[in-house]
């Protein structure tokens, strides 16, 4: 039996998604606490010591009210620490992480790859509606990663793994901006948000979006995604970055 | 059994040295081929198709000389993502990666923090001769996750772990610029060397620089540690940065 789990996240967390489907994906009992992570309570210091970033997971210690940390609890930071974790803690969530070695150090390439390549390119044209040419390259590249033929539901194969529940969060953010054309109107990124729209359709990258597409209907990827609340957050986001 | 293992390494290669470390420590049979990295030789491309980066691991397939990788092998990038494949293949290096959950996640956050947090402003100092501020500031939060007990000898306790074959090269690295004053004085950046070496020793490090100072004396990472060549490889990059 796993000791006591508080999560802290966020709904409107890109990182903290990625946690919160990985508890549901392992049908775990947890505590979770929201954290408005760009006006941090005093508090969320004592939760998150190594890095002041949501998610992070407080494991073990007493049941204490999340906003009173307990000293004796591990806290675990990272989102791609906290997903390993989760599938090592619950047998039933054991398929987040594959038994062959190979498959596992594919889904932590994986992983790697959407924190350091993807990730950035794909912040900056979110929030400053940078062009999105070096997202798709990116997108070519883990292209490569997923299973070559075409029953291949996940990017490993059969199973829902952390390679999933790490990417899920930025597709459905990727979506959200195109289809709602968030800050395009407004922001005169109508080009860039276009231009996006159109490498997601082309031949190319058929595969991948195939793919990603279907994590969407993945129930603890829909369980945990907050349509509205995102719209605002990325709206507003835009526009404190235009008024800069 | 492991199929076969050819490594693309580098003597001079800080993540490099953290897979040769991670092989040592497995007692792993393998092949080696020293790739120069920043004159990468076309054939690169097939045996690190994603990243070409060193290091990387073609995993099985068949036997065939390094410099034709065959497309039947699984190429694995990354070290991070390396050090944890070889703790899963070889039973001989488990302690690579402990068992207990609360550990694994520690070492892995450990290496995470080394890659995001430490390497930047280490690489900025020890190749553009910037000042080592933050350096140690990073130093001081790895601290925190080391063991409490001053017998604890490495990162997570007594066993040597994936956290220790990642951190051993950086800090082999600190010392070599620091002992050797690489680039002080025909570059002028006694300052910085100065200002490090004195961060080292104060009280507040003293736990984490008794442990990193015993890392260098494991077999594994001396064995995997070239001295000479590191020496001429840092001297070269801090003068044709000088000369930029
Ligand atoms: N590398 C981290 C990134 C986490 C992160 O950036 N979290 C954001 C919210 S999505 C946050 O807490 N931001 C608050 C801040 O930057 O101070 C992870 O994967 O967990
Ligand atoms: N994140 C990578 C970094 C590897 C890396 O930067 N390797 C360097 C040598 S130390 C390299 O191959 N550089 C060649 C290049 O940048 O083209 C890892 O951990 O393996």
């Amino acid at each position: 039996m796993p000791e006591q789990i508080t999560h802290y996240g966020s709904k409107i967390s890109v990182f903290a998604q990625r946690t919160a489907i990985a508890l549901h994906e392992a049908n775990a009992e947890y505590t979770d606490c929201d954290v408005d992570f760009e006006n941090k309570p005093d508090w969320f210091f004592h939760a998150s010591p190594i890095t002041t970033l949501v998610p992070v997971i407080a494991y073990g210690g007493p049941a204490v009210p999340p906003e009173q940390p307990s000293t004796e609890s591990t806290k675990i930071s990272e989102s791609a620490v906290i997903l390993e974790f989760i599938a090592e803690l619950f047998p039933s969530a054991a398929g987040l992480l594959p038994k062959d070695p190979v498959k596992r150090a594919t889904a932590r390439l994986f992983v790697k790859l959407l924190d350091t390549k993807l990730w950035p390119p794909l912040f900056a044209w979110m929030q400053d509606g940078a062009p999105p040419h070096e997202i798709f390259e990116v997108l070519k590249t883990l292209q490569m990663i997923l299973p070559k033929n075409v029953q291949g539901q996940y990017a490993l194969g059969d199973e829902f793994t952390i390679a999933d529940a790490a990417f899920a969060p930025m597709w459905a953010r990727i979506r959200l901006i195109i289809d709602k054309g968030i800050g395009e109107k407004e922001y005169g990124r109508e080009q860039h948000i276009a231009a996006a729209s159109r490498a997601l359709e082309s031949p190319e990258l058929a595969r991948f979006t195939a793919y990603a597409d279907r994590l969407l209907g993945r129930p603890s990827v829909k369980a945990t995604w907050y349509e509205d609340l995102n719209v605002v957050y990325w709206s507003k986001k835009v526009a404190a970055h235009v008024r800069e």
